[in-house]
């Protein structure tokens, strides 16, 4: 719609959640920094008529989501078959912590997590895969694209990447300590909160890594 | 097929790859405890034609997948008109480093990952849902089940849970340094894996949390 709040996403039937609306987040900036946050992605697609949701890595540049594969792999296959685009979803999590309350069903998980629906395009044009393609790695770790060996036009033509505009987006979160009932409170059950986070542990060098070759600074 | 492998599940088309064959498991054991460790998968369902991919919890006993949500979200609203069982593709995934190579191409994730394929069914008959409730919280941390206010009835009736065998299911997973190609191993990028793990932090009572109260053994 134009006129639309350009710090935030509209809203859809499709992108409005049943339950739990508050937990429902559409600003830019807040989706940006999950997807920004969120190592991997989970991709959901059809495949003759059902289901299939595959882990992968992402990348944003600007308001359009990269997601790469094997031109060969299953995502890629459909997106080839779909002129029109292909239907996903894309969805990104953060786990944050636990959320253990008296009751049972005020058992919770803090998390913040990305809903991307639409349809997903092949990229074609070159210096667009080769955009898309570093912004994957830089994702991983900013710098390492410009740190490693460039793809070669037969690596290149051996993946595929696919495009998916921000458009229908949301985001949801829950975060803070549980929410029991006031009856509850007095229950001799510990309640609270127990943090997670992923951590990175000491970077492991391969095996046959020139030991001159220092450690980046984007790893440390 | 009768008198197949009783260890392992029996690859469907549908379970088997286009790539990365030699990555991909079907024992029960490895699906078992990728299943277990992991703490929220991914369901992925149809709603009005396309797919959608939303973060849950699950908890498995012994050959079921057991998800819960609300009665009145999409995925339960989706079984409920279901009545032969809801197409999904259930997707838990762990990740355990990034893998730096030399060539760009060769960069990936150490990673284990089950799909599960099936039709979800709704849990009407009260044990089973209980038991399944039970699981969920075990599932976050055993012996939790136990240690808080079990669902009252009205509770019980507004949660919806889902059932899904484990019947087509497969795993795959990454571990291990690069594989970069012979010619790119004397290239000047450090190559190698940063482990990652999600890790738990310092548990944080809550606010009205009676200080009497010591924090169980199951969160130390």
């Amino acid at each position: 719609m134009a006129g639309g709040n350009p710090l935030s996403y509209r809203p859809t039937p499709r992108t409005t959640p049943t339950r739990y609306r508050d937990r429902a987040r559409y600003d830019r900036q807040t989706v940006h920094r999950i997807l920004d946050e969120a190592l991997i992605c989970h991709l959901g697609y059809l495949n003759a008529g059902d289901p299939v949701v595959l882990p992968t890595t992402h990348a944003r540049l600007g308001e359009t989501l990269y997601l790469h594969g094997s031109t060969g792999g299953g995502p890629m296959l459909a997106a080839r078959s779909a002129p029109d685009g292909l239907p996903v979803c894309v969805t990104a999590t953060l786990v944050d912590g636990l959320v253990l309350a008296r009751a049972a069903m005020h058992h919770s998980v803090n998390f913040r997590s990305v809903v991307v629906r639409g349809d997903a395009r092949v990229v074609d044009d070159p210096a667009e895969k080769r955009r898309a393609l570093a912004a994957l790695l830089d994702h991983v770790r900013p710098g390492r694209a410009a740190d490693c060996r460039a793809p070669d036009p037969r690596e290149l033509a051996a993946t595929g990447v696919l495009a998916l505009d921000l458009a229908e987006v949301s985001a949801k979160a829950r975060s803070g300590g549980p929410a029991d009932d006031p009856e509850d409170t007095a229950l001799p059950h510990w309640a609270g909160v127990v943090p997670l986070s992923l951590t990175a542990g000491a970077p492991l060098p391969a095996d046959d890594l020139d030991p001159a070759i220092p450690l980046p600074a984007y790893l440390r």
